[in-house]
């Protein structure tokens, strides 16, 4: 698990100001100690509770935190998912910010466990996509791995994604196959979208890695998967274009044969998973 | 308007990788030049164009932009929301943050026109909160105002709300306000969360400026607006806690007579707006 | 009271070069220890006290501080403020930033108190304003505080203050405040310059809430109280405009009935409060 | 001339909001244009001019600023430093931190521009110390310079200094002579601190290329000049301590046959230069 | 290509004092031009060039560059590179920071032009390696492509390299690929670090992607390769473990067979390249 | 000794990708423990050491170091360095970028050692030069001091050293020297460059404070020598210019009588020095 973004975190206290919070200062006595609970509104999935917890020490080092769950639980509603004791000024200064990480990555981690259960059953995985929020792109990915979903590259210096653009700037898809294979570090495969089941057929003849079928319909990609599966079958298949989150609709993609569906509602539209902090 | 915040961009550029994107770097030829436009999938309300502008230069400053429409216009689907032109390879490394701040800001200002739209008529406002994801409250709240919103105060720093937890550490409400007042810089309104009418009592016999009426039923809150219309005539009222974004609530909430309606789902569960890039 | 500013701290330390002081490296044993007080030289109000504590431990997390008061004391010349104990060359190359902080922050803090100290007995608050030490202004408007002074707006994005330009370019005194209260957040109150009786009568008509006399000679200030008194009892009415730190000047002033006195020279021209670090 | 430091005129213009000027926003239309001059209100010499024009700079490229006089200028009441024509908006939000620094700078050229001329006619020079504001040494350093005093080192990494508590740990003057010039870059001369006359004729033995005559009055110092111009002609003499910025007691100092005087208080205490911005 | 590492250069330059250079500010007027060149002084590769032209830029705008090769240049002894022209000053206080980076990447372009010529006509390729100096991966990297090389993968979180701590962690071979490619982003290749046939077979068991043959000797290394061409033949083979620089040595390498041969010391070894800057 | 360099090591870790091991997070147990020791693989002189336990607590506050040697300590081949304890995955992840620290350090340590020693016996001592690694130079500064060799200046601004071009811009040697005298700060001596005996006579005349022989033959550098002891005894004189890091070429050099022998390669051609971890 990657380490919480300190520089991050700064940057939300800064921002929100907590280190001068006047109605707190003015209105609570500077040695009053508290008791804190952390508790979930809803069912879901929790992620976020590492950063919760270092925004808090951050702001002040007294705060001490006891977690009752880690992150990547299933929590049920008014499940307690962390105890917090000391200066009382400081837990309500920091109070905002922590329950902001913490609403915005169990949202995503909730999303995306939804979408896991809906294909459950299937050789199908989740992915995220590169479609997250300017920032904090390390944390949203780490919640979709807490929700069950697998990450697709990390951005682009990461991975080999040839889309439509890069196929005509290069000639065609062979073309830009066999440019990328080329240039691409030799520990990365490569992966091109498709459209149509003759560019499928171009992928295979390129000896593409992986071919993403972009906006295909559920006809189209199961043909295609037949077609892949016969002629290249160590290629890896994923689903993509506009799929959304409903679960029949995921089941009804998973249904055809894919390695992958990746989804960029996981974390650009996730909405808020509703935390609260309440006083002893 | 905010200028654009350079630092978030270039973080938000790194966090992608888009300085060695190894697929466009591998397929497309060095001096290609290329002409793009940014379009609306969607009917809504556009924010972050002055970002994406800034983007797409400080990846390449030969990028030309020419901005069709402005934050804050309303646009159609399929509107073209402004042409690029310069070398392809920086337009493709580009795009995805690009879009990625299009897409979320205006989500956010389409959510709040949305709720604008569904109280016109009435004396109410909508208002954000502080409930922002983290790194990015500028430019939510500036996507607030240009979906028609109006901001709350931006941080614990610069703005007093007393709310439950502060009351019962000044030892009760008017307590909590002499204090405030007597703290905070002379040019802030006091404001205080009452969820009963006893309390919205207490704030008026206070003096607090402004009263915000947490979760209360609507009987209770237009009792609540009847009561300070009567003892306390320059006095503000706001509404608050879980309304969400519901016409037809928002339109009953905004009946009661309060001048602010505060909504934390503006900013933390507004769906992303769907916005492309299509090359010429 | 907010946290010392660590960065500001780093900096400082860097630009002293204090992590290779070349005199302290050559003549002083590396595992020396020493024993170190910190003296005031003069009678005035301490601030600073918990920067330089934390210059100390940035530079050397060995050094043990104790303080024997804290920052807001008023203290006589010669007392001891604080006890260090540590290694000798870490506390020799911290002296100096760590007093640099003190002298500057205690100049202002003891400053104010005599403003304060002028007006005793009125009704009037001394506030600073916006004249600042250039990344500095955290620090200098919590030593205000620290004197007994209390801060006017923090920066420009926190507080409505409307000045000749404003007026000018808003097509009059009435339009300027309509234009702001429309404009800014509902938590905040606005604030008109007047030079003029007239101008005074302008902002009542207009329902500034607050209202800067400016450069006014006493008889117009007395008349201008006695007309807002009269006129908008709730209007606070604030006193600006070299009008500098002679005791006299300030009881003549505050004896005007005015609610406030705005300072320039507290920030920008105190003169260094003398403070010495002596080893044991 | 070292350049306009823009991370701390970034950190400036932050700390005051400067992109958020609730004011200017809503009483200045976007559009307006204005003419504006900066006006020296007292005789002294200028600093920080390139610092203010960098400040317009960079809160609005499109301010153009016409310098009427250059860094280092004696300017005269009511003298019109530069022209600034742009944004009406832009030159207001940018107007207090560019007075700021003008304002601080200005003041210690001046002061120093006043001791300087005091010891006219003698051979003394004077000296800055390392007793600066945090944050601002270089922009100090370079006022003094500006105002015709000559800098003493910059920071401890790159000069020597002995002073007491050194000498103690080193065993005497004669070994932390011999320890620095050991240890220091041989580009280093080495100076030390005396008190008495026992100890200059310790530094003449220790051959010290310069030696800081400290606290001694002015028959000692007069004594000690004598002594070290007899056995050690090219050692340098430096008098320091609590000497002030009296210009009689400067002459007087000088008037000994000190090289240098070094003088805190240029830097820590200087009275701020007023220095205003007009609309035309 | 990726754009100059603005941040690196600015602390280059900070680190050099380049903005307050007092032998030049001393020494050379104000307002002198002069004409300077930069000049190979051995054959070799150039990189760094465009870095450097950064580095003048940033220190000073006014100073044109004119290019005369390209980064990736073959050069000869005495070729002139680039011609400068601008303020003295400027380019005498940038030209040591403009060089260091010269002549380190231009070190390691060179010394990798040797290692792919001494394997030209085998199938072979030069790989470098995360032994880089800290704070300079990215452009080493650069200069090793230049050099002729190819890029190993970037860091730890963008490819998979097995080691032997890992499998003996894991439990063995087939345990730690399967692991891997469980959890590794679905576009990397499985790399397994093996010192024995033993290994190997088991490497091709579990369908590694990549198998790197760890300090083999020469037989063992061909044996190796055969295993594998028989049993994997879309296993691709990396020759590794103090290899060096020798041509003959790395001709015997390559001969064996090995897809690539990676090399430490093109970046943690490379001899500076002798680079000079002359004034006209 | 400074401290180790944080922000340096944070990027060094950042670069490469250390918070997110895809392979140690895939194949090594979160909880497994690990005993690993640093081994020096030859003799030289090791530096680095504390900045390499710096690398692994910053990763991880739970690795103990315990340290067997201290930086500067002459070891043999396969001597232990340090011992180490502590989460197996942290250990794992942090060891590139600590070893990149310690072999590129010790490799500067151990080759300034061998230089020291080829002269030992004679008066000169072994100076390093600024032709270090962008953004290195204080860890390879300390680098040289710990393999015994003297620091020259840090950077432009904390020393004096008049070359060829300075020469001619000032219009001579005596008035370069005399020019730099009196701009820069009195602690500073004054270095000049010369290539002929004629203009170590001019620098003679000028009273310079140290004379750089550059480029000399030896013939002539024992006449420069042998003038300068004459004619200026209290003159510091270096040789400079590609003199290399053969033993006996140095021996000859320093044979002459110089007081210094200044080398780039010290810092820009050092070989790496082999180091490695093992788990136990």
């Amino acid at each position: 698990m990657p380490k919480p973004p300190l520089e991050l975190i700064k940057r939300a206290l800064e921002e929100d100001g907590a280190d001068y919070d006047i109605t707190t200062l003015s209105t609570v006595p500077e040695r009053q100690q508290a008791q804190a609970r952390i508790i979930a509104r809803r069912a879901g999935v929790v992620a976020g509770l590492a950063v919760a917890a270092e925004t808090f020490r951050l702001l002040d080092e007294r705060i001490a935190i006891n977690m009752l769950v880690e992150d990547g639980a299933t929590v049920q509603p008014e499940q307690v998912l962390a105890e917090l004791s000391g200066p009382a000024r400081s837990i309500l200064s920091a109070e905002r910010v922590a329950l902001n990480f913490l609403g915005h990555l169990s949202g995503i981690a909730t999303s995306t466990a939804r979408c896991v259960r809906a294909i459950k059953g299937t050789q199908a995985r989740i992915l995220d996509t590169r479609k997250t929020t300017p920032g904090l792109r390390s944390l949203e990915k780490e919640a979709v791995r807490l929700g069950g979903g697998q990450n697709h590259r990390y951005g682009l210096s990461d991975g080999v994604l040839i889309k439509d653009n890069h196929i005509k700037a290069a000639g065609g898809i062979v073309q830009a196959v066999t440019a990328a294979r080329h240039a691409a570090q030799h520990l990365l495969k490569i992966e091109i979208e498709c459209e149509t089941l003759a560019e499928v057929r171009q992928a295979i003849k390129a000896e593409a890695d992986v071919v993403l079928l972009d906006n295909m319909d559920i006809a189209t990609m199961r043909e295609a998967v037949a077609l892949a599966r016969h002629e290249a079958p160590r290629m890896l298949l994923e689903a993509s274009g506009s799929i959304g989150t409903d679960p029949e609709r995921l089941a009804t993609v998973a249904a055809t044969g894919v390695d992958f569906i990746s989804l960029g509602a996981l974390t650009h539209s996730a909405p808020n998973f509703d935390i609260s902090l309440e006083f002893a």
